[in-house]
Order: structure tokens, then C-alpha cells, then sequence
């Protein structure tokens, strides 16, 4: 990778460890720590010490300034060894898939290979290796524990109860009402738990299309994806180059890694969807779940019985996966094979304990189309196929929408839980509003608050790109932050355990001018910092929004002097 | 104003104006002319019209280019004639505030004056002359009659049913429940309504303070906020020169303007709150009545007895003007002397028809302190004073938080309604979150569109740079922006009659590739346009989002043919 790589370090923030119980396991957490509270007291400077913050971490070894990065090996390999202690996989001799060896054989793509690769491993024969089947055995695996640590650590610096013990995590995992996505293929990333009684999560998306952008590029956003807060990270790439853009993202991704495999399908017949077959779809699954692919989206719901009702809609199907596959059984006259093949996918990607994230063909593109008759029936679909891969202990999350008006949110989320037997619901967005392209991460943001803080476990960002174009760096930045606000503010609102601490902390900061920590705990130092320069004449006690004489903040503090 | 100032005129657009049938009125909308739909249907090019959409439109003349704009002179004076028909008010020989008369002497101040002033009007002695005195008396006013015509445009092009009539309004004013803020020195501002069942309105903030800006800005950031589609303006002004800024704007502002006249007081006693006299204030009141200001911001609610309570609080007081106010009741060891003097304030501000805002000078400034003793303490004295402002025929609209997180959102709506006899509601956001400065105007979207949905008339704007700066004409941008989105999307989920047309259409032109008829109907055709065209390598039927193949709308679009 040639590119220049900035390394972020949070300003004013620590990387700490924090060791397991169970298991030899290190939880990496941020500490960001804090001035002291200054305070003239009958002329006496009174000195007040402030507790540092420790913050969920999402963005893994990079911003550990002990670890050396180096874009072209790829990040530490954490879980290796606690895969190799099961002793219940193996180590292939060579990859398995045909394409993927096509491509190892093509001198042409030297030039582009992540060179560093690592031979895949897979469950021995007969063995079950995902993590739902060890929890329904009992078993706490390190990383149920690392996850119970890593939603906990705050709670426990500050005496707070909490529900999350990896006994619990073990429990949720085992009835499916949560998920913990980590291929064996992919120990760069470090465990996270997806699930209603758990923080709620966030998704980027990011990936080219045949008209933009390359590897390094993808590769940049990946990591910056992290270093602002996305909790998983789908590649979406439909143009060149899909198979080694994949594995340089995924060797330095610390976060699970989702693909759309039906994507490469289609690229594999030059775009022809008719051309597609269980054949071709089957091997590009075994070339990305060898690849460290911690989840696929499957549109496996849409069915040849609901093409026609597609006519019904103002805006048809948006969803790429779904009106391919529609395109796929109409044209056959035949239905579905993601469908019919249901139980054979599920039986390649629990060798590699892959997850399932069932996908939405027909979710609603406008609020025109929102809770239709299509929608509803593909989710019934959707949890006829969650009890089927759980019979293989398959984890599944399930995808939803889309574009909902406010009104209709709350009918999603209920009959998400009473279709899919309350398997993870992970929504895209949804956007309240069609009329604000340029605008749609806070379309979204509205949306996805209300939708998680209903139970949604995870949302997928929307960028203020979408419909118009793909996002660039920035336009990533700007769907996390926005994202990261919608996950937070649902997390205060369910009432998580620890959820306010930050706020609280922050809010206290701003109140004793405090500035800096005010910035150092917010979602996005750098660009609170750079508004606040922007507009700053001095460091003082108070900013251009409201000058001295009107900072209430000033006003209400000499106030509590006055009182006392 | 020497500034060059740029028209906007919106892409396809027409002004176009409809009359009265009551009043002889003319009442201005947007239409956006749409492009027709052409599909190739065996064969032959099958054309079909789309009709055009009528658009709510904040932006006054300005977006008329029959009408001449020259900033020097003002924007037309509409309503002058409706107001000299009634026959109940005259025109002063000259300003009565004393300090309006220093003002006007001091030759130093020629430079930046505005010159083409008119002298005030007033009620004549014993004369009633506010909307809510009419309403009561039966009359529907040509005010009335404009705002009825102005909601509900669209619904009559399209036949949709609404229950807005002239007379729905006279009564929704009548009994409190909607405020049309219309100074009757303020003519050339169109009539606009503030009630819950009507389209949520947004306010916007602009204004500089001792360490920012001039007039010019001010003026351009007013103007482009009644382009992006603010509904009404509040100047905060607390710089130097807010006399002189104040007319500037206000003769150009095509929507009504609001204040908060203690920060102008407190300017007069040079920033000492203890300084303040109500004789000091009450001559403010006069000065700004006579200018048009159409609404002020009264902090009358912040009561002697309440400071005490603000030692329980995380951030003290964070209203400027409560602030202000406390520390006044707490160092004279006296009753707040706007709660004192209230029936006076009611009795100078009906005679110009002057709308109060009473402000909640304990609003929470952070989650931590939302809805707490305090906050519920004064909106139970608001309550209090809309009785008595009620009795004097004076419209009020009650000031809301402020920072809350989604699960309180529901408490502020439903004690207000209790405690304020249903006065229209008017909240800062809510932030939903304290931790991303830099990022609040997403933050208490969130909010603002929820407590919107539940009731709120009027949503207060907050910008990216709310805690850290004042916002130049881009924050302006994005604050309105968010604002439109909040407030329309609870429109669509209140079920405002009429309120998806505009998604409709424009996601008809989405799934009908007729990209610029999506830009026209879109918040900002500029922004989403760019945005587009960043990435765009050809006018074609996808973009780079997806790519040809990838482009769902495409294959849906495919598909349709197929079935059929």
C-alpha cells in the first residue's frame, strides 16, 4: 500500500487493557482523561480531580501507540490462537475456491495482491464451531467474555450495575436474540456482540463501484470507519477488483467485516442476472467465508410468488440484492435459489462460523411504499429462514428498512420480533423523509434513533451521499458521527446501564469551561476544536456564540457563588 | 448596503399567487413545474405529464422577479393597506421610545442607518387591535384568510380534504391554540400561523455578538433563511448597534421577527444585570414595538424563589436571558421585574400586536438536568401569565427545552398542554444527546421531530456550531435544513393533510431517473445537484452510488416491463 497512512490518536486518550477472568484475554478500552476543576473559593484556588472516562473502543491496534502498523501484513491476529486452542478446525492446504485460486494464479494481479496471505482454516469434518453452538452447550468462550468486559468496563470503573456478565452474553447468544460475528478467518477483529440488550451498534458501508475509486482508497475509509466509531463495516464493492480489494480490508479491519456475496455473483456473469447460478454463488461464498467474511447478507426472502406485487409500489425494489434475484426468478420462472438452497449455504458458513444477515430485497425506497404487503411477507419469509439456520446454530441478524415515516417505525420493530422469533433486527436508516437528498444521514439518524431505542440492535449509517453518489472520506465521517449520535441517544433512552456517563462528564466540562475535555469527550474532537478556533478570540470563559456578557453558563456560575 | 446581494431564484420554479375570496389578498406559493415521464412501450415513446407541485414558500419577494429587491429600501409593504383599512390604529408623529429618539439623532450613526424609515403605527387610545381580539370578535381578518389559503394550497389543487378554512383559523386564534405574530409595523412580512394543527413551523436564529459580524451579515444570513425556509427570524443580537441591525432586517424580512429585549436592555446598562430597570426595559419594549418586531421573548417565568433550586442542577442555567434575570432577582433580593410588571408588558405590546414568547429561562442544558424541578416549576407559572396575557387579548407561544433525552421527550408535551391551556408549544430542539458538539443540529433533530410529532408548533433551529461559535450563512444552511427535514417528517407522521405529496412526486421522479425534477422538489436543489454532479460521469439512468448493473431502480424498472 503506498498511500501515505495517518495514524489518529484521540487527543488526551489512553489505551488500556483490561485482563479476563475465563480466559487469557486483553479488552482494549479508551481512557480519556480529564483536567481538574478549578475553582476560586474565598479567593483560595480550590483544586478538584475529575475521574477519566473510559469509552467503548472501536477502532482496534491502531490507535495503540505500542503496536506498529503496516498496512501491507495486516494487524495482529488475536483470536488465532484461541481458534487453535478448540482443536475442533483445521488449516487447509490451499483455499478452496476456485475462483479465489484463479485469482492466486493470475500473475496480473501481482501488482494489487495483498501479499502477506495467510492459509484459511475451516471446522474438521463433523465438528461444530459458531459460536451459538458453543453457548447452547454451556460453553463461555473468550470471546462471550471479551464482549461482557468491553460493554461493561465503564460500569465497573464506576460502581454502576449492569446485566452484562458472560454468562448472560453466553445466554443471548445461545436463544439467538444476539450475535457475535468473528469468521475463524478473520482473528484481526476483535469481538463485539450485536443484540437488543446490548449498547446498539452501527454499520458503514463502504466499497467502489465500476465507475469510482480503488483499493487504497476503500482502505482509507475502512480504517477511518473505525477510528470514528462503526462497530462493523460492510463491502459493498461491485466494480474491479472485488476479491483483492476484500482481503486488504479485511486483513486490517479490527471490526467484523459483511459482504453481499450475490455482489461478486453478478460481476462473475458480467451483470447478467439470468446468467447467475447456485454453482457460481456457491463458490464465491466458500472464496469470501475463507477470506475472513464475518457476516453475508443473503436476500434469500424475496420470492418468485412476490414479483408481482412489486407493481403495486411507487418506487419498485431498491435494494440491488433484491431486484437482482427478483430479476433472477422472473426470467427463470423459477424460484429463488438462495431460497431453495437455503440449507446448503448454512451448512458452508457454519464451518467457518459465519453469520447470516437475512436480507431485505423489499424494503420500501420511499415512505410511499413503507409496511407493504411485500415488505411484511418477505419478513415472515425471512423467519421461516432464521429457525432454519439456527437449526444448524448459524447465527442471524435481520435486515429492515429502508424509507418508514415516523408513524409507521413502531409496526416494523413489533412485527420484526413476532415474525423472526426476536433474532437482531438491523435496519437501514430508516429515512422519515424522501425530500432531503444531500441530507439523508439525518433522514436517517431520525429514524434510526426511534427504530433502536425500540429494540433494533443495529443501524446501518446512511451518508449524506446517498442516492446521489458514492461517499468519499468525509461523507463516511459525517454518516458515522450522525449515527453514532442516533446509537447513543437510543442507548440513553432504553435506559442502558452507563449510558449518560459520557454526557454527564462532557456536560460538566462545558459548564467549567473546561474546553478542551469538553472536546477530548465529545464524538468528534477534531471538528468540535476546529468550530470552536474558527470563531475563538481567546481561551477564556466563554465563545463568539454569546460573548462575555451573555455566556449564561459565566452568569449562572458566578449565580451559585452568590447563593452559597 | 453596499454587500452585493445575490437573488435566488429556485430551479423550475414559478411565484405564483393566489387570491382571496374573503379579502382582497394575494397569496404567494411556490409552483414547481416537473418534467413529463417517457416510457418506451412496445416500441412507441409513451409520454405522460406530471403535474406540478405547490410549495409552502418562506421566501417572499425575493423569489418574484417581477418584483424589483433593493435592500436599501425594503421589501413591499403588503399588509399596510390591510391594516390601515381597519381604521383602528394611526400613525405616530414620531417614535416614542426615548432611546429610538437618540438613536435617530446621532449623526455618527448615518453611515450604517437604514434610510428609508416609515413612523410607527399604534392602536388608537381604547382601541383592540390584536389577531386574538378579531378572532374573538368573530372577524376573520385578511391575515386570517391568508394563512388559511397559504396551508392548504396544495390540498385544493389536489382535491385532498383539510380541515383548514379561514374560519378554523379565526378560531384556533380566538381560543388561544395557534398565534399569527404579526406586528402591524412589520407590513412586509406575509402572515404566517403557529399552532399544532397546523404545518410545523421553524424558527431560526441569527444575530451577532460584541466579538462578531455586521450588519451585512446579518442581513444576508436573514435573508437566505427565509430562502431555505425558515418560517420566522429571531435576531439575538448583542453586539453593538442592534438598534440599527434590527431595522435592516426587519425591512427586509419577509417572515415575522422575533426578539429578546433584555439583551438590548442589558447592552444599555453596558452588561451589569443588576443595572437593569424595568424603566430601562420598558423603553425597549416601545422602541422595538415601533420598529415591528412581531414576537418577544419574555422571561417573565423565572421567579425569585426558583435560583435556589439551580444549585441541584449539573449546568446552573443556561438561558441567557434567565440567566440574566436570575442573577437580577438574587442581587436586589426582589421579585423577577418582568413577572411584576407583567400586565404593563401586555398592555404596551397589544397596542402594536405583539406576540409574546415566554421564555424558559430554566430550560436544561444538558441531559442530566432535563425535567427537573425547576424546568416544571416555571412552565407552571407560564401557565400562569398566558391566562393573564389571554385576558389583555395578547397572542402567546410557550419557550421549550433545550437538552432531553428521548425518553422525556413525551413528559415536556403533555405537562405543557396541562400547564399552558394549550398555547402553542416552541422548543429549542430538544438535544437528545449532550456529546457531539459540532454536530447539535443533528442531535436535537432527533428531538425537534419527535416533540413535533407530539404537538410542538414550532421547532427552534439549532446549528453545527450550537456551543461552539456563532453560525455564518453555511451553518444557517445546514440548521434550516435539519429543520425542514424534522419538521416535515412530523408532518408526515401528525398526518397533516397533504404533507407526502412533495415525497411523492419526488420519489417518482427518483425511480423515473428524471433527476432534475428530484433535485427541484428536494430542500436544496443546489446541494443534492452538486453533490450529484461530484460524482456523476453521465446524465444517464444511474449514478456512481451503484454503478449500471448495480442500480435497483434500473433492473426494478427492467422487471416492470418483464411482468407485464
Amino acid at each position: 500500500m503506498k498511500k501515505d497512512f495517518t495514524r489518529y490518536f484521540y487527543p488526551n486518550s489512553e489505551k488500556v487493557y483490561v485482563s479476563g477472568k475465563l480466559h487469557d484475554i486483553r479488552v482494549a478500552m479508551r481512557k480519556v482523561n480529564l483536567t481538574d476543576t478549578v475553582n476560586i473559593i474565598d479567593g483560595k484556588r480550590v483544586v478538584r480531580h475529575n475521574d477519566p472516562v473510559y469509552l467503548y473502543d472501536t477502532s482496534g491496534a491502531f490507535t495503540d501507540p505500542d503496536v506498529e502498523i503496516d498496512l501491507d501484513k495486516g494487524l495482529p491476529r488475536m483470536r488465532e490462537a484461541w481458534v487453535a486452542a478448540r482443536n475442533d478446525t483445521e488449516q487447509l492446504p490451499e483455499i478452496s475456491s476456485e475462483y479465489g485460486r484463479q485469482r492466486q494464479a493470475d500473475k496480473s494481479l501481482d501488482a494489487i495482491r495483498f501479499k502477506h496471505l495467510h492459509l484459511p482454516r475451516r471446522a474438521k469434518e463433523g465438528k461444530e464451531i459458531t459460536q451459538m453452538y458453543y453457548a447452547r452447550q454451556g460453553i463461555i468462550t473468550p470471546e462471550m467474555e471479551y464482549v461482557a468486559i468491553r460493554e461493561n468496563l465503564q460500569n465497573e470503573q464506576l460502581g454502576i450495575a449492569s446485566h452484562i456478565t458472560p454468562e448472560f452474553v453466553r445466554n443471548e447468544v445461545a436463544c439467538g436474540r444476539a450475535i457475535i460475528p468473528a469468521n475463524i478467518n478473520h482473528p484481526e477483529a476483535e469481538p463485539m456482540i450485536i443484540g437488543r440488550n446490548f449498547a446498539v451498534k452501527l454499520n458503514t458501508n463502504i466499497g467502489n463501484s465500476a465507475l469510482s475509486s480503488g483499493i487504497e482508497e476503500e482502505v482509507d475509509k475502512a480504517v477511518w470507519s473505525c477510528y470514528w466509531g462503526g462497530d462493523t463495516l460492510m463491502d459493498l464493492s461491485t466494480g474491479d477488483h472485488i476479491h483483492e480489494t476484500r482481503e486488504w480490508i479485511i486483513r486490517n479491519c479490527p471490526v467484523p467485516m459483511g459482504t453481499v456475496p450475490i455482489y461478486q455473483a453478478l460481476e462473475k456473469v458480467n451483470g447478467v442476472a439470468e446468467d447467475l447460478t447456485w454453482a457460481i454463488y456457491r463458490d464465491t461464498l466458500i472464496e469470501q467465508c475463507e477470506q475472513g467474511v464475518d457476516y453475508f447478507t443473503i436476500h434469500a426472502g424475496v420470492l418468485k410468488a412476490h414479483a408481482e406485487l412489486v407493481g403495486e409500489r411507487l418506487t419498485g425494489i431498491v435494494s440491488r440484492g433484491g431486484s437482482i434475484m427478483t430479476k433472477w426468478c422472473v426470467s427463470h420462472n423459477a424460484e429463488n435459489f438462495l431460497y431453495t438452497h437455503f440449507d446448503e449455504i448454512c451448512e458452508i458458513v457454519k464451518r467457518y462460523d459465519v453469520a447470516l444477515s437475512l436480507g431485505d430485497g423489499m424494503r420500501p425506497g420511499s415512505i410511499h411504499d413503507a409496511n407493504d404487503r411485500s415488505q411484511f411477507l418477505e419478513l415472515d419469509v425471512l423467519g421461516e429462514l432464521t429457525e432454519k439456520a439456527w437449526a444448524h446454530n448459524v447465527q442471524v441478524i435481520i435486515e429492515g428498512p429502508g424509507h418508514v415515516p415516523m408513524q409507521k417505525i413502531e409496526e416494523n420493530m413489533e412485527r420484526q420480533l413476532t415474525s423472526c422469533h426476536k433474532a437482531p433486527f438491523y435496519t437501514l436508516g430508516p429515512l422519515t423523509t424522501d425530500i432531503a437528498p444531500g441530507y439523508d444521514h439525518i433522514t436517517s439518524a431520525i429514524g434510526a434513533a426511534q427504530i433502536a431505542w425500540l429494540g433494533t440492535a443495529m443501524i446501518c449509517y446512511v451518508t449524506p451521499k446517498e442516492h446521489l453518489g458514492l461517499p468519499d472520506r468525509e461523507d463516511v465521517r459525517n454518516g458515522v458521527i450522525a449515527y453514532k449520535i442516533a446509537a447513543h441517544t437510543a442507548d440513553i433512552a432504553k435506559g442502558y446501564p452507563g449510558a449518560t456517563v459520557r454526557d454527564d462528564a462532557l456536560s460538566k466540562a462545558r459548564f467549567e469551561f473546561r474546553w478542551k475535555d469538553q472536546f477530548n469527550l465529545s464524538l468528534d474532537p477534531e471538528r468540535a476544536l476546529a468550530y470552536y478556533k474558527e470563531s475563538s478570540v481567546n481561551d477564556g470563559e466563554y465563545c463568539t456564540m454569546c460573548g462575555p456578557n451573555f455566556c449564561a453558563m459565566r452568569i449562572s456560575r458566578s449565580l451559585k457563588d452568590c447563593i452559597k
